[in-house]
C-alpha cells in the first residue's frame, strides 16, 4: 500500500457517539410523536455521528461519476458497443444524461472523471482526467490491472474527494460509467461476499437468458484464472476491477477520512464499497445505500454490507442517479433535525403517559 | 349528492392514452438502456396521461394539509390530548412542523385548512377556514356527522383545489392533522376494504398492546352501531369520517377533474382515497401513493387501491410529509422525460441486437 492510502485508512475514525446522543435528544424534542419520521430520524443521528456535530448539514453536494473501460468486453458479456463509455462521458459533459437531470434537481454538482476510457477523450473544461490506462485488460485471461494501477486508481479517488472537500462538501454521491462493469462488479461481489457467481450476476443493461448464462461462465473462468483471495481486497480489485471501481474505492475512503457521508449508488458502487470496507471496516458507518438496484446481485451485496437501501424504484442505470435521489432524502433528514420546532418552542402539548 | 360534487365526478376522465404513447416513445429514445430508470419511467408516462400532454411538467406544487377533530377521542382511543390538533395548526402556520420543512425543500406551498378543529382558532392570514363543525360527534355512539356535513366537507376540498388550480398547480399532495383520526381511518378502511378490524387497526401515534386492543373494540362497536354499507361511500364518510378526511376526498376529486395528479400521503389520506375512488373509479389513475406508512393497515389499504408506494421509510407522521417526499420523485420523473438528451441528440450508439 502507498503512504497516501495507508494514511487515509488510518484517518477513518468511529462515528462521534456524543454528537449522535445530542442529535437524538433533539430529535425526541421535535413536534411529532417520537420515531414517527422513521428512518429519516435514524439518518439524521447517523449524520451527526459522521459530521461530528449535533446539527449536521447537507448543503454542498457532489456526485463523482467515474468512467472506465473493461477488457472483458472481448468476451462478449454485454450488448452495447464499447464506444458508448466515451459517448456517455460527452453526454455527462453536455448535461444530457440522467445524472445531470437529477443532480440539477437536487442541487448537486457533477464531477466527471476519466479513470481509463478506452477511447482517447477530447479535453473539456469539466472533464477531470485521471486515466490509469486506456481500459483494463481482459480479466478472463489474467489480472485486469497491476497492483500499482489499482493503488493509482484508489489514490485518484482520494485526491479528487480531497479537492472537492477543500471547496466545501457536506455529502458525496458515487456514480459510474463503463461498458462491461456489471461483469467486473459481479465478479468482485461473488468473491467478497462468498456467494455463487450465478446468484450475484444480473442482466446488466438487458441480457437474454442465453447471454446471462454466458456472462456467468465468463465470470467463473475469470475467478478460476485469477484465484482472487477475499482477504486481500487490493488484489481482488487488481484482478477483477475496473479503474472506475478503484477510483470509487478512493472516493469512499477519502470522504470518510474527512468525515463526509457517502451516498453509494447501485451495483458498481456497491462493488467498490465491498473493497473499501474490507480495507477500512470503520468506513461502513459513513455509507448510505441510496437505493436498491434492479441488478439482481445488489440485494445480497447490501445484505453483506449490512446496509438498508433508502429507495427501491427498480432503477439500474448507474451514473450516480440512485445516489442523487438518496441525497435528497438524506438532506431532508438533516433539515428535519435542524429546522423543526421543539414542543417547547411551538407550545404543543406532549403525549400523556 | 350536490350539483358541485356530481359535476366534479363527471369531469374526471380516463387518462390520455395518446399522450402516454408519445411519452413512452420519447422515454425509449433517451440516452439510457430502455427501462433502466424503472418506476421513474412509468411515472412519467402516467403523468403524461394525467396532464394530457406528452411532456408533463411538475413546477407548481402544493400540499393541502387539513385539520379536524374527532368526537371518538371520548372513548380514549389515543394518548395525546385533543388540544394538540389546534396547537399543531399553529405550528404549521409558524413554519415549525415536519411538513413545513419538507415542503420548503421540495418547493411546495403548504395550504393549512381548518375543516373542523374543536378549539376555535385565531384568525391568521395563512389559515383557510372551512370549519364544518367544532369536531365530529363520537362515532362509537352514532354517526360522526350528518350527510349534509359530509357533502359540505367534500365541497370545501373541491373548491380549495379549484382555487389553487387557478393560481397554477401541477401536482397536489394531501396531508392531515387530527387527534383520533387513525381510529376514524381504520374504521373506514375496514368497511371499504372488507377486512377485519384488527387487521387494519394500528398503533397510531404510539399505543401499547392494551390500548390497541381497546381501539379495536371501539372500532368494532362503531361499525355495529352505524352499520355502514361500503356500497354507499358518502354514508360511510358521514358515519365514520372526519371533516379533514371528507375535505381530502374533495381535494382528490377536484384535482383529478382538472387533470392534476395527486400524491396521497399515508393512512388518513388513504382512507380518503378509499371513499373518493368508490365515488369516482376513474380517479385511481390520477393518484400516486407517495409512501408506505408504518401504520399497520396501510399496506392492505394500498393493495385494495392497487397502488404501489414510492417510498418506504417507516414514517407515520401524516401532515403530508410522505406526500411531499413523493412529489420530489414524481418531479424527478417529469424532469427526466423532458430534460434528458435522446440518442440522436447526444450522438450515443444504441444497443446491438
Amino acid at each position: 500500500m502507498s503512504e497516501l492510502l495507508t494514511n487515509t485508512i488510518k484517518m477513518i475514525k468511529p462515528l462521534d457517539r456524543e454528537a449522535m446522543a445530542q442529535a437524538q435528544v433533539r430529535q425526541d424534542m421535535l413536534t411529532k410523536p417520537q420515531g414517527s419520521l422513521g428512518r429519516l430520524e435514524e439518518i439524521s443521528v447517523q449524520l451527526a455521528g459522521i459530521q461530528a456535530r449535533p446539527l449536521p448539514q447537507i448543503k454542498q453536494k457532489a456526485i463523482i461519476t467515474m468512467a472506465g473501460d473493461h477488457g472483458v468486453v472481448a468476451e462478449k458479456v454485454g450488448n452495447w458497443p464499447q464506444e458508448v463509455t466515451a459517448q456517455m462521458v460527452y453526454n455527462f459533459l453536455g448535461d444530457g444524461a440522467g445524472i445531470n437531470v437529477i443532480a440539477r434537481q437536487v442541487g448537486a454538482r457533477v464531477i466527471v472523471v476519466d479513470m481509463g476510457v478506452a477511447t482517447e477523450l477530447k479535453a473539456h473544461p469539466q472533464l477531470v482526467s485521471r486515466r490509469v490506462a486506456p481500459g483494463t485488460r481482459n480479466m478472463a485471461r489474467g489480472p485486469a490491472m497491476t497492483g500499482e494501477q489499482a493503488v493509482k486508481a484508489i489514490e485518484a479517488g482520494i485526491e479528487l474527494v480531497a479537492a472537492e472537500a477543500a471547496q466545501g462538501l457536506d455529502i458525496v454521491g458515487t456514480g459510474d460509467m463503463g461498458i462491461g462493469n456489471t461483469t467486473s462488479s459481479a465478479a468482485i461481489c461473488a468473491v467478497m461476499t462468498r456467494q455463487a457467481v450465478d446468484v450475484v450476476t444480473g442482466r446488466g443493461t438487458g441480457l437474454s437468458d442465453e447471454q446471462l448464462a454466458h456472462k456467468v461462465e465468463v465470470i467463473k473462468q475469470t475467478i478460476k484464472v485469477n484465484r482472487p483471495d477475499p482477504k486481500n481486497p487490493l488484489a481482488v480489485l487488481a484482478k477483477l476491477g475496473g479503474f472506475e471501481i478503484g477510483g470509487l474505492v478512493g472516493v469512499m475512503l477519502g470522504a470518510a477520512a474527512r468525515r463526509i457521508p457517502v451516498a453509494i449508488d447501485g451495483f458498481i458502487s456497491g462493488a467498490a464499497a465491498l473493497i473499501a470496507t474490507a480495507l477500512a471496516p470503520e468506513l461502513k458507518g459513513y455509507l448510505f445505500a441510496a437505493h436498491l438496484s434492479a441488478e439482481s446481485g445488489h440485494r445480497r451485496l447490501l445484505e453483506h454490507l449490512d446496509l438498508k437501501p433508502l429507495i427501491n424504484l427498480e432503477m439500474r442505470l448507474g451514473e450516480g442517479t440512485g445516489a442523487a435521489l438518496g441525497i435528497f432524502l438524506i438532506e431532508a433528514s438533516a433539515r428535519i433535525l435542524a429546522e423543526m420546532a421543539t414542543f417547547g418552542e411551538a407550545g404543543v402539548s406532549e403525549k400523556e403517559e
